[in-house]
């Protein structure tokens, strides 16, 4: 049986999520709606339609994303969540992204500054968590900069005498105050001082952030001053063989790590300037 | 705490629903890359256009009905659904259902034939849950049918002396087996029978129905004869303020009953012929 509060939290979930699929669904319908009556009148110029087009993949990103992150929270809710870990490269893993959000610098007017230095560059972890992880916060260090300032820096290195990885995503945006930092790991939570048009995130890319970390034996922390920017520190062992039980850990598959849509999908739901 | 066996239902049921939305959310944005790329060459041609247009426009009506299925069923499986009860005219409620229906009949080449007949046609009930086994019947009535006969019949009438009334939605389709019959009201149940290219539905209307017809105090059965067709009988109360507690019924607000973007939604999934 289920307990009375799990029962609301898993309505008032899906109502909010629902919400969040009714967005994309209506620009989506909207627009094709639009280009239909244009075409009453006149033909509809090429430049335009492109725009309108963009316009829908985008949102189909912004559900194919939220699709995966509703899968996500669900299965970490209910402990189903499995480590995948292989040996590899992490200074390679990092640069690999850096190169995989370089064209998204000039779509977003953004600037990302990678900073990688490991001693010992072999881990043993779950690489498309720390994917996913990554890009997650890079994603919120975006949304949550000034137009005026959009300024990234990723940095990455060996931490307590390399028993463990730690990376950092810094921004120069708005800032979290100390009330708000309780909250942002919270699902669905959003910056309440952003204009909504803004923030166009489902609210679960932290949690869902958070609930990786966990799993992977990780801590996560964030320090900040409002108006001046964030910065998200993770913590994570460097040898997942070693820190968790043999049950929950499976070998990756070949070809396990793959960023190129994941890239476009966590930016989606990002505001262009 | 919830049992194991419900943690894994809830994450089996999410990763169907996701792969529900994956399918319109990736014809939505191959047709507008599509429509990118002809462009490229040359300009696309109006009436191309106005298809491709359409398809979107289709495929977000699926996805808004499964938005609300969704909705639907995690309200009915946690006691969360309210009756909310009006007292109104069934015989014209039904009439103006048939009315809404007529615009479907050429574009899906579907005669429908509404046999309406009350004594006394005033009843107290939730006529948008008698809407919503209505239409997701008749959908399936649609769906179901053979491509060279869509002729559905559907009768209301008072029965069991008045203290009920009575609605049944009858095909030519390709029928229910005595195997199949118990399972066609489960969740995500689609006739095996049937390519999956025709089934284009969730697989979630027939489960709602079931579950409105139970928390309306009602009765649903099937006749059916496999390669002949089916026939669902519902039979509800007519006045839910006798049948239910007080506790459950919640007044209708005005302009309660709405079907025009219902019908729409609802035959999204049906493929025209």
């Amino acid at each position: 049986m289920m307990g009375e509060q799990h029962k609301s939290d898993i309505i008032d979930d899906l109502a909010l999520i629902a919400h969040e699929f009714r967005i994309p669904i209506d620009i989506i319908s909207k627009s094709a709606e639009l280009v239909n009556k244009a075409q009453e009148k006149d033909s509809i110029e090429k430049d335009k339609l492109h725009v309108i087009m963009d316009g829908i993949i985008k949102n189909c990103h912004r559900m194919n994303l939220l699709t995966s992150q509703v899968i996500c929270i669900a299965q970490a809710e209910n402990n189903a969540l499995k480590i995948i870990v292989e040996k590899n490269n992490v200074e390679q893993f990092f640069k690999k992204i850096e190169e995989y959000l370089a064209p998204f610098q000039k779509r977003y007017n953004v600037k990302f500054t990678f900073k990688v230095n490991f001693k010992e560059p072999y881990i043993v972890s779950d690489f498309k968590k720390i994917e996913t992880i990554l890009l997650n916060l890079i994603s919120n260090a975006v949304k949550y900069s000034k137009d005026i300032d959009r300024h990234i820096t990723v940095k990455c290195f060996d931490c307590e005498e390399g028993d463990f990885i730690c990376f950092s995503v810094k921004d120069r945006g708005i800032g979290i105050s100390e009330q708000e930092k309780e909250k942002i790991f919270s699902k669905f939570y959003r910056s309440e001082r952003f204009n909504t048009r803004q923030t166009e995130g489902s609210g679960l890319g932290l949690a869902i952030v958070k609930k990786f970390v966990d799993i992977l034996g990780g801590k996560i922390s964030v320090e900040s001053q409002p108006d001046k920017g964030s910065e998200f520190i993770v913590t994570i062992p460097r040898n997942q063989n070693k820190t968790l039980s043999p049950m929950k850990v499976v070998e990756a598959p070949l070809g396990y790590t793959t960023f190129k849509t994941s890239v476009e999908e966590v930016f989606a739901a990002i505001r262009e300037v």
